[in-house]
């Protein structure tokens, strides 16, 4: 579900979300579950999906309240320590009123970066934008109108590890995530790792058909009759990454190669903007090469 | 979800399914899973929902393996009773070793018919299906050629109680649910009330547009560019039920009534076997006049 | 199809569309086409609809390219004056050098109104837009930023008339349609018959469901599995106008009627945009109170 | 659209369908209508496409009423071959009153095949079905319940030639077009030769993804969130032939592999029984490795 967020700001400001991934284990979800009302919360919305209940993997997305948050919230986190280990738990505990921090990174093309900075402002996606990095300035204008600052680092085939660099220093401690908003440029494996499943990319064909440059030219040349979009994150395997999120709009032989690539926008903006709020919102677990996304 | 079932059956035989519904209240999700731990139960599937966390209505619907099934299981039933009386938990609890047993209600169109009975033989919906009755013969050969038994009860305005009399004679301690495949007769409140939420109709139109007669004659009319269905619960109210399921397909003005009636066919069939398929894997919980679908 | 558009304004300026609806009558394709060779018009996309081919309606729509346009589209233009005659024709002939001027009517909520002058200024939407008029002043800012003039002409129940009469007087001899991008105000039958069949509305529901005020309210309260959204022209029956285009979103019992209305507003705003497109490049024909849409 | 034949046969036993590919010429339109108009026939339904209106190839389907027909039909078709000649036309007539004949080929899962059988009886799929074929025993009992011949001709690696000789002398001159109904096995080059883009395979997953074996367990691994069906004609390229039809089905992470396949059976279905009844209606041209589908 997107927009989820709107609702729950206004309302819940003592609010946290708590994502647990750990080994199959009888007896866990009564133990999480005691944890949170030994420690006054109150459980709004709970998930869990696990990959085989008798030896598989356990993952868990938690929504509570917290009564008398600023007091109880630094000791529950304390002794999730101590409960994690005890049960290899791999968690992330966020509290609602610190609010994830996205980049984004765009080329030309602007229909990405309008939709999440439209569903932003609308409060559908609960981030803040510290800024906006570019290997073109002709976004420049459009981004700082709505206050957000424009870096436009330029980047050939030669310059790349050095725009890299400029990028990285930028990013340092003041972003969480980024969302790769039709940047066309391809990241270093060392960029990627700073950022380990916190960068999202939209790829502009229903992946894994496609991979790679010029998917619409290929897939007017294929004569498909649905073109698509896929959300995912980015690894060092050129669109071999998690999926996060996918869809697919119908095409016809009308459709000329330019008239795909038109069409495709509008599922690209959609795909990427769900993607986006439901990591903002802690909804998605990565497991090995796929997602488990609790909507 | 369809098709759950498939595997689920082969794999478990030790499986149960909890469904609850109560006022909601701190600490309802770790009660029930000390609960089901204290019985030996491990949790395959949980899920939830509030409609309101302060002050709603709370739904829950559990999934788990009994290890000694066949000795826990009377133990656990007996224990919900106390725990259910504490909470003012409306519950039921299902062994996956009984199967539920539907009833399917045709008259002439055996469309929708001919989906379900598919859908039961490949193990999709995993049901008995004690008996077929129609106001009409023209399915008959087809019903007995699977070996379920085909009732043909003729019925007229001036015959419908008695027929519903026949019926449910019929029906008395062999069936737990019915699905009104395409059945063009009204159900009386009399009858209605004997099968509260156990009556699954499909109208061929996307509820609440177009309640009543003909729907696609004034789908027609009105110019409509996609043309749905809608599985729901039967109640007094012709067609304003808890909706179960929807879907759409897209038409356009070449579309003349007939072929809105053709091709709706495939929405029906699709729309109806999945709310079939979840009652019967009880996933479906009612909330006054909607539901809440655990897939 | 959307976008087509783009690529045709670069290559086609010597471009035009015949729009023709009339009775049904044998040979008339064979007339028009020759119609067209004769005056040195090369067809580039044919597409006829007919109700019933031996006594319905005849609708046809026809792009070509014509030689020494100039001196041509005049006299073409002329000589369908007789044949029209001839076979009882309305028709439309529109030069692709001339585009269609759009107002755009708005309230206070801005989706649907951005995504038109965003797919306008990607070009995908060929029109020139005039004028916004709104009766509030929360989109001026935005709607000026983009260089389109932006009119506040506020509006109550007592000042309804003359409201109306400013907006026309603005719209005079400017304007050639009209998208009402959720503009919350019902147009007098005045008003409504100066552009006939030139008005197009986005209704926040799937028509005829949910007619009138709140549909989202009334959505969550039926407890439907999917929300839509409808594009028609506006007549004096509420809600009840040709429906050019009709789309939908799948939701669940998760969401709050909140949740309903953003998750709605991206189905609005592509319905709309849509159906204005389609409008601008006149593919769309009215026959009582249902649309042609030749995509 | 689907489901067109059943009125049109009922109301049309004059009708007959003319399908044109040739290069793209000024004043074509005119030509053939004008053709039509002189052979006394009216036309019903009318569609063109081009692949570039100045120097591309131009495709026609054109269906048709025609005054005594008996004595007419003959004629025309004479008369095809002269203004095809002249137009460097590729062309085929059909006459309404001759269904073209399928052959079904199945091995063992009968979706697919129970799908096609209920069309046909229904009236959507407007053919004759001389035979299923396959390489197992087991769908015999169903589909000769139908009154359809069923041979039975088992294959190994070793036996495929022979028993592909077995098949085509089977369908010499009995069938106009084979249906691969979920049929396992790979045809030689030989065997595709002899019906040239008239066999229809239905491919279980959204081509080009997942080319070959076991693309739902290849999605399962990929984390896609949506699985398809491609329906296409056979060439010698596995998998690569003109696509037809594609659709896909929202998946999530709670799908196992198994899942996957049973979900995606319907999606398949519905696919190839579409692409089907569009061949069967001619209203497929084949341009290349892509089609044009008049629907």
């Amino acid at each position: 579900m997107e927009g989820k967020a709107v609702q729950q700001e206004k309302e819940n400001i003592n609010h946290a979300e708590l994502l647990i991934s750990c080994p199959e284990k009888p007896g866990i979800i009564s133990t999480v579950s005691n944890f949170l009302v030994e420690h006054n919360a109150n459980i709004i919305q709970f998930d869990q999906h696990t990959t085989d209940p008798h030896a598989g993997m356990f993952f868990m997305r938690i929504e509570f309240d917290l009564k008398d948050f600023d007091s109880s919230y630094g000791k529950l986190e304390d002794n999730l320590h101590t409960m994690a280990r005890d049960y290899s738990m791999d968690w992330q505990l966020t509290s609602k009123k610190k609010k994830k921090r996205m980049a984004i990174f765009v080329s030309k093309e602007g229909h990405c970066l309008k939709e999440l900075i439209w569903r932003w402002k609308s409060g559908e996606i609960p981030v803040d934008i510290p800024m906006v990095i570019s290997n073109h300035p002709d976004l420049k204008e459009e981004v700082e109108g709505h206050g957000i600052p424009y870096y436009h680092i330029p980047l050939s085939s030669h310059t790349k590890a050095e725009a890299e660099e400029k990028q990285l220093e930028l990013l340092k401690g003041k972003v969480d995530f980024i969302a790769l908003a039709r940047y066309m440029q391809i990241l270093s494996p060392d960029f990627v790792s700073k950022f380990s499943n916190q960068i999202i990319n939209i790829h502009h064909s229903f992946l894994p058909a496609f991979i790679g440059a010029n998917p619409y030219a290929r897939a007017f040349n294929r004569g498909v009759k649905l073109i698509g979009a896929t959300a995912h994150y980015v690894t060092d395997d050129l669109d071999e990454g998690p999926i996060i999120e996918q869809d697919v709009q119908r095409v016809s032989h009308r459709y000329t190669a330019e008239d795909l690539k038109i069409a495709g926008r509008h599922v690209e903006k959609q795909v990427l903007a769900k993607a986006v709020s439901w990591h903002a919102e802690n909804k998605v677990l990565v497991h090995g090469n796929k997602t488990i996304v609790f909507t």
